[in-house]
């Protein structure tokens, strides 16, 4: 196999368990993230998520209580939130058009598109709309986790927690928001992650990729 | 900014609308695409989703055929169908632990928290773990899309198909799989994409970015 860098790095990389609480994730560091998961791709270029870095000591510690006590949420510099768009809606479609003809000129086919994705999107259920959105947040989240682990920063991708606690403690319902994943990021405790010393576990290839050749 | 080569891959990949189908991904970087997605991270190392690499003409055709006539499924030299599992099962974790305790040892945590993970997951019904499964597919596919731009292969990530015939031309429901997003790997055809020319649109930073400090 020849060489790759993001092989290395995905190797590198663990869903750190313990972070060591004097060490801080430098700017430059935290702004290569973040322009890595906004130049994530997401479906037909909706960008149907926020995302809220979170470095407020009552809110972490909030959130924290929200996801079972997690101790890389409290003992990591940041946290980001990748929170969902609730639904796809007239509104915001518009705004996709708008920064579209912005960027690109007024093109037919630029509007007859998203037009059709309109007709497509918005008569949906909003349970349905929220799906698709969270989906393309996991892109993004997939695309921070490499951009981390090139900065060696790390990070752990967190599930297990309460969303809508979550989503009251940052006002995420009144902006048309539905938390979906959260990522601390930090710098392990070499010392007191008992994670860290053991093998990363993956299926063998043949288990998990077929050929239909 | 320092410097980000993920950023400058991110940059460099679009989702390309026609690719030249003279030309054939080389195996060694198509391997360094699936090593990427089978180290990406999934939720409790789970894994639940497998991936299906479509070269056979027939079953391209039958799958652009389910895909509105998408001109990169037969024009890329390779397809990536990811499946997710249409369920978590007894049977499903049950191999989790088993490759878990090869890999680290026959540890008494590794137990209690995979037998935590089957009692909150199995008694789910099947379509919101199949929701969970397809999300962490999803985080595959953020890797994914970085991993061919490493290799400087052109993909493009399709949502725009059916996935109850792709099922059927795969195969995957009597695997309990169902596919959930499709990825054609080639190399573009410069002089016929007519996105490839047009500027990259992403919103601005602070209209998805919220800072809680």
């Amino acid at each position: 196999m020849t060489n790759s860098t993001l092989l290395n790095q995905l190797n590198w990389r663990y869903a750190t368990k313990k972070m060591d609480p004097t060490k801080v994730v430098p700017q430059d560091k935290l702004d290569i993230i973040i322009e890595a998961i906004r130049m994530a791709p997401t479906s037909s270029g909706t960008q149907p998520f926020e995302l809220l870095v979170v470095t407020n000591p009552q809110k972490l510690e909030a959130i924290q209580k929200a996801a079972g006590g997690q101790s890389q949420i409290t003992e990591g510099s940041h946290l980001l939130v990748f929170a969902a768009w609730d639904d796809y809606t007239t509104e915001r479609i518009k705004e996709v058009v708008e920064l579209n003809v912005k960027e690109r000129g007024d093109l037919p086919m630029l509007h007859a598109y998203y037009d059709n994705l309109k007709s497509n999107y918005v008569p949906r259920s909003a349970e349905v709309n929220y799906a698709h959105a969270a989906r393309q947040a996991y892109i993004a989240l997939g695309v921070a986790l490499v951009a981390a682990a090139e900065q060696e920063v790390d990070s752990t991708p967190m599930e297990g927690f309460d969303p809508a606690k979550v989503d009251k403690i940052l006002g995420l319902k009144e902006r048309g928001l539905r938390s979906v994943v959260l990522l601390p990021l930090g710098y392990r405790d070499p010392t007191g992650d008992w994670l860290l010393p053991m093998k990363k576990v993956r299926k063998p290839i043949d288990t998990i990729v077929t050929h239909v050749d």
